[in-house]
């Protein structure tokens, strides 16, 4: 089958594994490298999608297992799809699913045939498999659609990170059965590789995918508590084998300093919960690092977040403002805070495109982090 | 003293009391009859000041009470005062911190001097006049500011209600003297009429308040669990014995079948918090009444909350959208209910401002009303 969904390598940067590209959808085209909003529940927290294009997010992220709950993947159907029932005409990507089932539902089973769980929500028992999965997330109708895969947690025996990249593996080869049965061709179904912080299940995983032939790979089970040498190690472990045409997701890693190391180190796509939990509990980023504007210096300091920074929030207001929200108790709070903080990581993003467009990644790499202090 | 705020009435309908007119401050003007957004600690909930700009709010309501209390009076002066703080370069109105003393703090003791009572925050101890409140408000800067009165509940004796509308013109006196003696001249004070729901103390109120001689009038004592025919009957007996060159302002009233009555009835500005708060709890206006959108009809209703309605919520959003947002705990739910109702009261506010100026003030009413249901 024939994936519409086209990806294209527009620049290299000749000193590292730095890559600049595009992804073109039916909804739109997406520069590479991309961080990616995370709108679990059809709604990136406390943003509206006016908020997300002023942000010119260019993709933004869902998650198949929360809408399948709630609202209900019919709900989403009826309304013609994801993009209409949230009102976001831009590109998007829906997580499967496994992640969440294993870290918030009540798990009753698992087996290879699929996942029996009950609702974290309202208890309501629930049977996923593979191929359900892919049921749901064609219903859905994202752009960017991901395997149904097992994540491990950290740290896990090998034995049993073994066995779990062998059954992400075996799920891999059903959902793209299941796609192509179904003729999904607008939308790019991307295969993850797991196998924890094994060097050898890192390649044996990347190379039971990638026999696969995905429009698309994703590294998972990383930023589940690993350090970030273990991270980059992964990442250092799968790249080399991940086909050079394909994007290439790092799955849950959005730290500044983190989309940079991997970055260099080849990869396309970011999501992260991370910039928006973060602004949500008053931590910033600024070009110097991260501040806590929970901090009592703050609430007499009538500057911007960030001199540096053009995004909405410090054009209009002051750190003595967004101090007096916090401590207020004022929802304005946590939109202004989560405005800024994404606003300074796609603005990474397209400053790491540009870089490397020109052939400067490293430079701008270390310029960055010599003030960046995370 | 000359007050550099200036009022003129621009048109009279011709069958009731109902006028439009322009209120002219330092930060622009305001066409009346004008509803005011609630912005209690510098903020209106769940909006920031470019929604406010958006809907085209003209005059923001916040509170010396709060603002004195959090982030504290100094804290404003050094921004260079309220407007600078909250980045919000319209007209602002200040309540003097009355109604909120008597009806959020634990009051200590109430003398004719002024109030002793304990901060809702975090308990410290506070004492204030007249005199102090009126620096307070100087302090903050705002265009428009309050006498500190007292607000009696509801229901009240007549003895205590004639007490405490005297004291009230009392410190009234107190209030414009203080006002004179620091020349905050291009501050409007409004003086407040209050005697509860007897007809001779809220003559004897106004008369009192009246030869005092202030920019602008307040009814106060209103919209605190009184029926609607005894908060008419308070205005009916207030109004005509208000100088008709002067502004009034009808405290804690907003709900749409009130604005239309009231307006009928003389007044030219109101605030209230009910649109924002039924907004947060789901309550939603329409054209055709209210509707709340937690009901399960809507989870699955694709249209528009109300298809006459051009704000930026119906243009963009459905009512499945808003039932999900609010069922899943989303901030988002906060602001797009709270954009639809303000916009619903400030167009109706644009729209009798119209019907006045078209001398068919009455024939607006009637068809509004015959749609709309409280």
């Amino acid at each position: 089958m024939d994936c519409t969904i086209r990806f294209e390598v527009e620049a290299r940067d000749p000193a590292c594994a730095a890559r600049a590209g595009r992804l073109r959808t039916p909804h739109g085209d997406v520069d590479t490298p991309v961080f990616m909003p995370v709108g679990t529940q059809a709604a990136v927290k406390a943003l509206s999608q006016e908020d997300l294009l002023a942000l010119d997010a260019q993709l933004v992220l869902s998650n198949a297992y929360h809408l399948y709950l709630r609202p209900g993947t019919e709900v989403i159907e009826r309304a013609g799809g994801l993009h209409r029932f949230m009102a976001w005409e831009r590109p998007l990507l829906t997580d499967s699913g496994g992640f969440q089932v294993f870290s918030l539902a009540q798990l009753n089973k698992v087996t290879r045939e699929g996942v029996r769980f009950r609702s974290h929500i309202d208890g309501s028992e629930h049977f996923l498999t593979p191929e359900k999965a892919i049921d749901v997330e064609i219903a859905l109708g994202a752009d960017v659609i991901m395997c149904f895969d097992e994540c491990t947690p950290y740290p896990v025996e090998k034995g049993a990170a073994a066995d779990s990249m062998r059954m992400t593996a075996e799920w891999a080869e059903r959902c793209k059965a299941r796609w192509i049965e179904r003729d999904a061709r607008d939308q790019a179904l991307f295969g993850i590789v797991q196998g924890s912080t094994y060097e050898d299940l890192r390649v044996e995983s990347v190379e039971r995918t990638v026999a696969i032939d995905f429009p698309g790979y994703a590294i998972g089970g990383v930023s589940v508590g690993e350090s970030k040498e273990e991270m980059q190690a992964a990442v250092e472990w799968v790249e080399p084998r991940l086909p050079a045409d394909r994007p290439r997701y790092l799955m849950g890693v959005g730290a500044p300093e983190d989309l940079v190391a991997c970055v260099e180190r080849g990869i396309d796509m970011f999501d992260c919960v991370m910039p928006t939990r973060n602004a949500r509990n008053g931590s910033l980023f600024t070009s110097q690092g991260k501040i806590n504007i929970k901090n009592q210096r703050f609430q007499t300091d009538f500057g911007p977040v960030d001199p540096g920074c053009s995004c909405p929030v410090c054009r209009r207001y002051t750190r003595a403002y967004l101090s007096h929200l916090y401590r207020a108790g004022e929802v304005l709070a946590l939109r202004l805070n989560t405005l800024h903080n994404l606003f300074f990581v796609l603005e990474l993003a397209a400053n790491m495109r540009q870089a490397v467009r020109a052939g400067r990644f490293l430079e701008f790499k270390q310029a960055f982090l010599q003030n960046y202090s995370a």
